[in-house]
This record gives structure tokens, sequence and C-alpha cells, in this order.
């Protein structure tokens, strides 16, 4: 199917900005032309002067814990875990992850989302099959905590490799999947190795948290005198492509050896922030030519998945933290939370408004005091520091039309909205 | 005129939710009352169960320069003063300065600010004159750099008093007037002394930017022995009504002379990051007994006027930087942008829920993805953590109803866009 978005200005992070339409052929770009289109195509949306840019790539999350949004806020780590975050969990039922699934694709969808990856250890078949019906293209894998049984362990692993067999490169290649294990200080060692191994058995991902928090960090030092990233070194799991969530904690010679083996890391400014775990080390991880991309994490501590507002975050935090304005750029941020996110899950030609990249871009509306005077030249510096994630009005993944006006296509908002309600007074 | 807003839940920070009505007498609020409304009154507005929420204050800020939005980022603050803001400033005519007071009144109301302080240079008097006719609400000064002859000196105090004249506590007390020296390192004691002086006879407030960055801030101890905070209050201003916007570079001692001399702070951390100016220590001087409030500056160092983003990263970035959750609550943070501000503006009745207080609040749309689960319990945690600010519907000042379904009812809201792009396509 041929369809043409005309009359938009698009936008790319490093380019200049180009008055004209979008030729799509099936779910890739075909063409980006200046100017007014003369040819027919099955499907022509006129975008109203407004700008279209590629969607967003949020690198961690945790969908299913959706429902626990606000459910505890604004208390040291170790109490929120425990009166909040497990007793929580323990109780969630199908209904109440398959509720709060739901909720996690229509918030990212509304600002502007376009792939997300996902790390969780209940129903993830199940919302597989969910992300393969509504067009969402995802990265998934199935939470591992390493601790249990040999048995139980076991099955995490099987879990792990099914949902590999059953959907890596599926939905026409809307869906991918990787190896996650939760993280190093939960995770023996054997474990972790064989998380790698079936990584690297079937060539996917490798994605776990890391040196999220100092009192974390401190302990997997005390526990096996090696900094978290220095072990997951000496493992040789970064000889595999590896994700790394939060990275908060480290020195000078793990961000060198990151660089040097290169792995990339996924930054959770808000997340981060709100639990009190730290400000990562953004800046001088990407002078050294890490890829950091960015990441909302769950609800559960954020509280929202909103990457425009995660975007801001990480363009002001470091700015302030180092006293340096120019210690980041509208353009680098913005680039980070698109195409440096698709290679970060692997996932080439995303991410870009270019032939040959998948139809995955958003449709901004400009009329709006915040983005005025609405000026080309100041479009990428719009988008990063004024934008709100509201102003997205139209949205597409690999050339299907998600959502139109603010209003969903594939998903159903008012009874997804209702139903996470519902789950939620039950786990009460 | 007696107004009720009905079917709505009455969210203060520190309350129990109230599920009930609000009835109004005039500007202010009469009653707050739990249930269905049996009386009637000359208007009567159905909330649909949507929150009930105080209005914003702002208390910091420059209206005049909001066409610069975007104009500069990521650069040395010296390379932007030089090469953006002074050249433009040089260049802004009356036309300029209307259009960019208008656009912010209307991204100010559009995100649920019911009142602000704005300090300005150009065109004070015709803002004041708007902001009466449009039924906001304001704390005005005349911005005063205290360089230059003893003449220009003499004649930005003149119009500053002669605004306090013409302005302080009209249009039915929604404008009162303070004495505005831009700070300490560009007026020099005297000046200060004068402006004070001034302050002291008509009983306004006293308001100056303060420690915003480290430069400013040492070389004000190199020129006069003395830091900045000492200074000021060695020059006795601080027996007066003060408000200092930033306070990012102080030392324990500074914290305490503060709190002694019952001195409030503008925070405006989201102007403090993006220019690199640092991180004030919020959390240091709440302890001491500080009352800290929001203000957002202008969009040429923000880039928005919204103090839901100001309040969301106030409630986050101390948590991250002293990597400790329990520094902040979101009742404690959402007491700051509002009741807490206009304390610190002076203005009393102004920024709760309750009997007697001026009619300023707003409702809330609370069917939004971002704000499910909606438990009426997780209220102020949505409200800090989660919320939009155009989830913001409808919002009211002294009664007096301003916005209706994101519809503005006293701002011809496309007509000051358009006047604020032809305005800034005259300075390129
Ligand atoms: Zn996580
Ligand atoms: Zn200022």
């Amino acid at each position: 199917m041929k369809q043409i978005i005309k009359n938009v200005i698009i936008i790319n992070p490093y380019e200049e900005p180009v008055k004209g339409f979008v030729v799509l052929d099936g779910d890739k770009i075909d063409r980006v032309v200046s100017g007014e289109p003369e040819e027919r195509a099955d499907s022509t949306i006129d975008g109203e002067e407004n700008w279209l840019i590629p969607g967003f790539v949020n690198t961690h999350g945790h969908a299913g814990s959706s429902l626990l949004r606000g459910a505890g806020d604004d208390m040291p780590l170790d109490t929120w875990l425990k009166t909040i975050m497990w007793p929580n969990e323990k109780r969630f039922q199908k209904n109440t992850v398959e509720a709060a699934g739901d909720l996690a694709l229509v918030e990212m969808l509304k600002s502007g989302t376009t792939t997300f990856l996902d790390m969780y250890h209940l129903n993830m078949p199940e919302f597989a099959q969910k992300i393969a019906d509504t067009g969402f293209k995802a990265v998934l894998g199935r939470g591992m905590i390493g601790l249990g049984s040999e048995d139980e362990k076991k099955d995490k692993l099987k879990e792990a490799e099914n949902l590999i067999k059953n959907w890596h490169n599926q939905a026409e290649g809307r869906i991918v999947t990787a190896v996650m294990p939760h993280a190093p200080y939960t995770c023996p060692p054997d474990f972790l190795t064989k998380s790698a191994d079936l990584a690297a058995e079937y060539g996917v991902l490798f994605h776990t948290h890391c040196a999220e928090t100092a009192k974390e960090t401190e302990q997997h030092i005390d526990k096996y005198g090696l900094h978290p990233v220095e072990h997951l070194h000496q493992l040789e799991i970064f000889k595999i492509n590896v994700l790394l969530a939060h990275a908060v904690h480290l020195e000078t010679e793990h961000i060198d050896l990151l660089k040097k083996c290169n792995v990339a890391v996924s930054h959770n400014p808000k997340s981060n922030l709100k639990l009190g775990s730290g400000i990562a080390p953004v800046v001088q991880m990407k002078q050294a030519g890490i890829n950091v991309t960015i990441g909302t994490d769950s609800t559960a501590s954020n509280n929202t998945l909103d990457m425009v507002e995660e975007m801001r975050m990480s363009a002001l935090i470091h700015k302030g933290l180092h006293e340096d304005p120019a210690s980041s750029s509208a353009a680098d941020v913005f680039a980070s939370a698109t195409i440096g996110g698709a290679e970060g899950l692997n996932i080439p030609g995303t991410g870009k408004i270019a032939a040959g990249y998948k139809a995955d871009f958003c449709l901004v509306n400009t009329k709006a005091a915040h983005l005025t005077p609405n000026l080309e030249e100041r479009a990428v510096s719009h988008i990063v520091y004024a934008m709100k994630s509201t102003d997205i009005k139209d949205v597409w993944i690999h050339g299907k039309h998600m959502m139109h006006n603010r209003e969903l296509l594939t998903l159903d908002e008012e009874k997804v909205l209702f139903e996470a309600d519902k789950q939620a007074q039950k786990l009460l």
C-alpha cells in the first residue's frame, strides 16, 4: 500500500527541516521529498504544516506493573519494595498484568512511543500477542531473578527460550526478543552465564539492570570483589550484544570498559531521581563514545511512560549537575530518544525519517503557545525543551496508522482505562 | 454572583480529597461541601468527577522575553547573553514586548497558572492594563539594572514608583506591585538601598535575583568581601519583605541568615539546569524552615512557563541529587507551587480551596492513561508525578471563568499566537 503524508515539516535531529511530504511503501518510508506531491497514492493525508518526527524508542520498562502508578512515593527504596512493590506483585493475577500491559500501551502510544523494550516475569507471551494484534513494536524478554531452586531457575530460562522461539522476529518483524536476567545482584554468576549462552545461541540482545543504586553496587563489590560492570566483563558476557539499564554508579574505568566492549546503556533519569538512585554519568559516557539511549522504567517508579518528559529531563539535568549548558545539545538528546534507542535495541532501519527506514513516526500539532514562536530553525529545540507529548496528534508504526487526532485506532482507550481502574481496586 | 462547581473531587496538598462541590460568592470561595448541592446559584457547572485543585502560583518570570523561546540553547551563559539575549532585546519594540506578554499569558493560563510574578524593564504599565482587562492576577515590578548615569537610575526608580502608585492593589485587587532591582551584581549598594527604601515606603515586596551562578557569586565576594546574601543583610534590606529568585549558590550560614530574616525563595529548577547555573539547596532550605516557592523564569531559559513541569522537576531532582527519595514529598511540592507561592508573594487568602480564599482554581480532566489508576488517595501523587498541564480543562481566577474545555474566554489565543510568530520573524 502506498501512502502519502503531505504538507508537513520533516524533522530529524541533525538535519535541516524539510518542508514537503513522505511517501510510504508498505511498512517503509520510500522517499522524503520537499514541496507538494503531484503523484497519487492509496491514501493521502494532509499534515497541515505540522512536524513529522521519528517515533520515540523507549529502551527500558516493565509494563506489567503499570497499575502501581502512585501506589507509594517518597519513601526509601527498601520500604517501597517491602511495603508496596512486593506485596502488590504477589497479589497480581493474570487480569492485573493484562490490564497493566494495555494501560502501558495506551500511555506510550499517546505520548509518541513507537518502539519499546519490556522486561517482565508474568504474562509475556500474552503481552506479545497483544502487541502483535495492536500494531505496536517491541523488544520483549522474560524478566528473570536468578534465585530459587535449580528447577525454578531452569523453568525461567525455559520460559525465556520459549519466548524467543515463539516470538523472535514475529508480527511482520515488529516483535523481537531478548534475554533479560534481572540484575547481577539478583542473579548468581552461573545464571548470568547461562542467560548469556541463551542470548548467544539465538543471536538476541542481553539486557539487565546494572549499578542502579550505590548500595547494591557496593554490596556487589563486597560479595564478588568486582564492580558489576567488571563482573559481567569477567563472565565474558560483553562478547554478545548487551544493553544495560541505569548504569548510575560507575567509575571512569567502568565507562572505558563499556565503551571498549561496545555495550549500550539505557538512561532512565526520572526513575533514578524518584527512587533516589542518583544521576548517571551520561556526559562522561557520551564523551567516551557509549550509545546512551533513553528509557522510562515503569510507572511504579517514574510515574509516567512519557519519552518527551524523559528526553527533556535527560537534556536538562546533566547541564545543571555539571554547571555546563554546553554539555549536551537538543539534537543529541533527540537522537538518543529515537535512532540511538533503536541502535541500542539492535533494531536496524528504525528511528529516522529517511528512505528505507521503517515508517515509525508522529505528527506534532505545532499550534500551541508553548511551541511559539514556531520557527523551523527552532523545531529541534522546541521538541526537546518545550513540546508536550499531548502535542502529538497522529502516530504511525510500520506504516500502520495507530493514532489519529489523539484517537487510538487499534486499542479501545476507554475500555483499557476502565479495566485498569477496576483491577487496581482489587489490589487494594 | 453565586456560582457552584459541583460533582468534583477537591484536592488540597495535605488534606483528604473531598467529593462534593464548591460554592463561590463573587471572587471568593464561600464553602467547600461534600455531597450533592440542593441549593441554586446564578451558574452551576458540572465538574464530571474531575479534580478541582488550587491554581498554580509562579513566583518568578519575565513575560516580555517570551519570543526568545528556543532562540539559543546549549551554549555557555556568556555566549548566550552576548549573542542571543542582549542583541535581541536591543531590537525589541513595543509590539515585540506586547506580543511576548500576551504569549506568556496564554501559555500560563493554559497550564493552570492563576497568579504570577513578573519582572521586566519594558512596557510594564501596558502589561498591567492587559492583566487588568483579561482577568489575570499578578505581582508586577519594573526590572531595574542599577547601572548607567545617575539620571538613568533615577528614571528607573521613578518608573518603579509610578507603577506602584498606579497599579498597587488595582483591578479588584488582582494586581499588586513590587520593587525589583535586577540583582546585587548588577546594582550597586546605594541603588539596592534606594530600592529597599521605595519598597518600605509603599509596603510592597522587594524582589531580586540572587546567587544564580557560581561565577557571579564569586565575583560579588571578590568585589565586596561578602556573599550577596550577607551583603543584602548588611544593607538592612532583609528588614522588609523579600523574595529572592534562584538562591543556588549558598552555604549553610546563608541559609540560616535567610531563615532568621524570614526571606522567601523562588526556586527555578528548570532555568537553573538549562543555563548550567546549578541546583539550589532546596532540601536544606526547607529543613531550615525557609518558604521555598516555585517559579519558571522566562522561556528564554526554560523553555516553558509550565508550573506542572516545574513542580515535577522540583519534586524529582533533589531526591536524585541527595540519593534520598524521602527528602521531599508530593504534598510539600504541591503546596510550594500553590499556597506557598502566594505566601512568598505576600498575597494572603490565595492558593487553597477553602472558605474565604480567593476563587483561583483549575478543573483537571482525570480521564487519561497517565492518571490511571485514578484512585482518590493517589490524587496528590498523580498531580505532582504524572499530570500534564494539558489535563487542566478549566480555570477560574477570582471567581471569573478564564478557560473552559481548554478554550480561553478572555484572550484570543489564535490571534496571540499569530502575532507572536509575526513579531518573532521581525527580530531575526
Ligand atoms: Zn527496571
Ligand atoms: Zn529571572
